[in-house]
C-alpha cells in the first residue's frame, strides 16, 4: 500500500458504553490526524448474543471496573463524564435505525455525539422516540422526517445487511475500527488503527 | 499523596495470554519509568470460573482476534512473537505454585519472562515439571529445591490467600495493576497505571 492512507471503517452501536469515548472524541482525532473515518452503524447485540458474548450484564465486578475505567479514559481524553448512565439501554432498535439514516446522509459525526451526550451526560435511557427526536433537533435534523424513514422496513433491512457485513469482517464488539484487512477492537485501539491506516507498517 | 511514588502491585497468572507482553517488557518499563513493581502471582482461573467469565474458550471469533491483537501489540513493544502457542495451558497448578516461590524470593523478574518465553517462543505447553525445571535452570535456580517447595501444601495455601486478596481488591483478570485504590486491567493499561502511581493526578 506504500504511503497511501487507508480509510477506516468505524463500526459502532449505541448499545456500547466505550463507544461514547470514540464518538465524542472523533472530530478532534480526525482534525489532528487527517484520518478518513467512515461511520458504519451495526447491531452489536445480535452478534454478541449469537456468539454468547456477555461482557458485563452477568458480571458485577467487571461491570463496576468498566465504569471506573471508562471514567479514567474519559478524563485522559478530556471527554465529559457524569457517572454511570442508565445501563443497559432498554431497546436500541429505533436508535440503531436512526443511525442508519444518519450514516446514509452523512451526519453521524454530529448526531452520534448528541445522542450519546443525552445518554451519558443527560443520564437518560435514550431508547424512545422523544429522546431520539431531541437529539435530532439538536443537530438540525427534522425528527418527523428521520423517524418516519427509521421506522420503514428498509431501515431494518439495511441494519441487518450492515450487521452481516460486520460479522463477515470478524467484528464482534463496538467500537471496532477496520482498516484494510486489520480489525481493531476498542476505543483504546483507535490511534493504533490510524497508525496502521497510514501504511506506516507500524501498529 | 502529593508527588510520592506509589508502588504498583502487578497481579498475574500464567494462564493469561496478554500477560506475556507485561512480563516480557517489564524490565524495560521499570528502567524507563522508575516504577516500583511488586510481582503478585494469583490464580486467575479460579476467579474467572467463579465469575463465569470465559473470554475466549467458547468464542472462536474473539479468540482469533486476540491472537492477532496480541501479535500487533508485541510488534508495537518489540516483544518477540512466533504465532499462537498451545492454548489453553492444560494445568497451571505447579506453575502457579513455582511463581509463588519466585515472588517470595524475589526472582519473578527473570523467571516469569523465561517460562513465558518457553510457552510463546518455544511453543510448549509449560504445564509439566520438565518445562518448569528448564525455565528454572535458565534463570539460575535449582529445580529440585524450588519444585520441592512448590509441591508443599504451604505453597498452595499461599496461592489461595493471594487469590483471595486479589479478589477483595476487585481483580478479575490478568494482568492487573493496582496502585493505591486504583485497579487497571490489561497490558494496555500499564503505562496509565504508572502515570497514576506517580500521583500526577492524571491517568
Amino acid at each position: 500500500m506504500g504511503t497511501q492512507l487507508l480509510p477506516i471503517d468505524f463500526w459502532f452501536s449505541l448499545a456500547s458504553t466505550y463507544t461514547y469515548l470514540s464518538v465524542t472524541r472523533m472530530a478532534d482525532v480526525v482534525q489532528r490526524t487527517g484520518a478518513e473515518i467512515r461511520w458504519r452503524p451495526f447491531n452489536v447485540r445480535s452478534i454478541m448474543i449469537e456468539q454468547n458474548n456477555i461482557p458485563f450484564r452477568t458480571k458485577p465486578v467487571k461491570l463496576a471496573y468498566m465504569w471506573r475505567d471508562l471514567e479514567r479514559r474519559a478524563a485522559l481524553h478530556g471527554v465529559p463524564y457524569a457517572g454511570a448512565p442508565p445501563y443497559p439501554l432498554r431497546d436500541v432498535t429505533l436508535s440503531d435505525r436512526a443511525a442508519m439514516i444518519a450514516a446514509r446522509e452523512g451526519w453521524c459525526p454530529t448526531y452520534m455525539p448528541a445522542i450519546y451526550r443525552r445518554w451519558f451526560i443527560g443520564q437518560r435511557d435514550v431508547s424512545d422516540e422523544p429522546d431520539i427526536a431531541t437529539a435530532l433537533i439538536e443537530v438540525g435534523q427534522d425528527p418527523a422526517r428521520v423517524l418516519t424513514m427509521a421506522k420503514m422496513e428498509s431501515a431494518e433491512q439495511a441494519l441487518v445487511e450492515a450487521t452481516d457485513t460486520a460479522k463477515r469482517l470478524g467484528v464482534f464488539g463496538s467500537p471496532t475500527f477496520v482498516a484494510g484487512p486489520e480489525v481493531f477492537w476498542g476505543d483504546d485501539r483507535l490511534e493504533q488503527a490510524i497508525d496502521w491506516s497510514r501504511g506506516s507498517g507500524r501498529y
